[in-house]
């Protein structure tokens, strides 16, 4: 479960056809992109969206990405992600996310990714305060 | 069939799992990718790779695909993408596909694609010559 | 523009980064999954779902797909894909789209799409009645 | 490094645009497939191709991935996938995986999947002596 004293960032996705394969589910590398939407939408929700992060010339690599499937999710089933921090230094950070079915919540997947700040440069960079902040909720 | 007079870039693909979908076949939007590793292949058996011509400062964007779907490919199939160019304008150029099976060469797909040489302010720019002489063959 | 006496199905999506490329743009080959994601919602608005056309034994396969590139959609963009029927035979039918801005409407892409019904066992099948009805508006 | 005691199947892919992102880099989604691409080689180079497997009325899902991202790969660079198995139960069995650059074996990104074999009625199943007996080296 998310913790009760984080910022949760809940995000509806739909299950695209593309998103599935021959086995008739969603393909397990799509739970990726799930993941980096709801960090997309994590950060739209707490005021300072990713695309700006980008324009102030910092970049948030992905270093580590774990997932574990727990059930599969199928073509046009809606699904919610739920993003939260669990880690924030001064250079890196670290998400978890459970992803359930928006309507039963039933749990599918839950998963954690570790990210380092980088600039235009590629060399390691403190993360803006702005997201710093997000740290301490 | 792709004629005679043109150089022709044979470029062979195994289709992967991800690329299929629920109906057991390769979801149509992966065909746009197998056009651009043709293009892509193109280049590179002609002596300039796209990787390069990115590196002088220019794109080669896309303006215009069109694919029809004749038979569809499945997961493991070898296939082949055939490529050539057909039309060599100053500031753009279109090339012809033809994606056949690797081992009986039955044809799968057809498609033509349109492309304008952009510099990196975004604006319309004259091809290199070395891709300009392609042309004429 | 979309003619007036037709039903369009107006789909939002906002672009991912995953469906970015070097270019900084969405890479071209995403256009043709917002179309399917078109046909999907049109299909859902008129209330027989494509998911309930597949567990009748139906499926719609892609003959053709047609995409103009006009102006290139980026990270977080808002858009909205415009679908709506063109033709309808008895075993299949044809789409148009137009892919616009969210908020200021400009035109970013015009695709059409043509389509054939089959069964499960591969085989030219009649549309069912509900769909065919679409044809008239 | 893989351990030199197991069969390891080397698998050559070189980067696709299409799995580039706004970064310039590799768009950490795709090393998902580029696992499942190596597994599929292994299964290939063993002599029992995953799509026999399906044919039997077989699927292996995948029940987690963790992926570690050392450094990134670019559009056109070759690269080797390494796969190998680190354990084998009778429903189940994991890879892990090294992926290197196909020119200087520069270590890209390191990798575990883990995996159970389920029947078309989605009941965990027996995997095939052929493949259990992969397990030994």
């Amino acid at each position: 479960m998310p913790p009760e004293d984080r910022f949760i960032a809940e995000t509806r996705l739909r299950v695209r056809y593309q998103e599935t394969d021959s086995m008739g589910i969603v393909h397990h590398s799509n739970y990726v992109t799930f993941l980096e939407e709801g960090r997309s939408d994590y950060a739209r929700q707490r005021g300072h969206p990713y695309s700006t992060f980008e324009k102030e010339g910092l970049y948030l690599a992905v270093t580590e990405v774990n997932v574990r499937y727990i059930k599969p999710a199928h073509y046009e089933q809606e699904i919610v992600v739920c993003s939260w921090i669990t880690a924030m230094q001064s250079r890196g950070m670290s998400f978890s996310y459970e992803i359930v079915d928006a309507t039963t919540r039933e749990l599918l997947t839950t998963a954690q990714t570790r990210h380092i700040c980088i600039n235009e440069a590629g060399q390691v960079a403190r993360l803006p305060d702005s997201w710093r902040a997000w740290g301490s909720t």
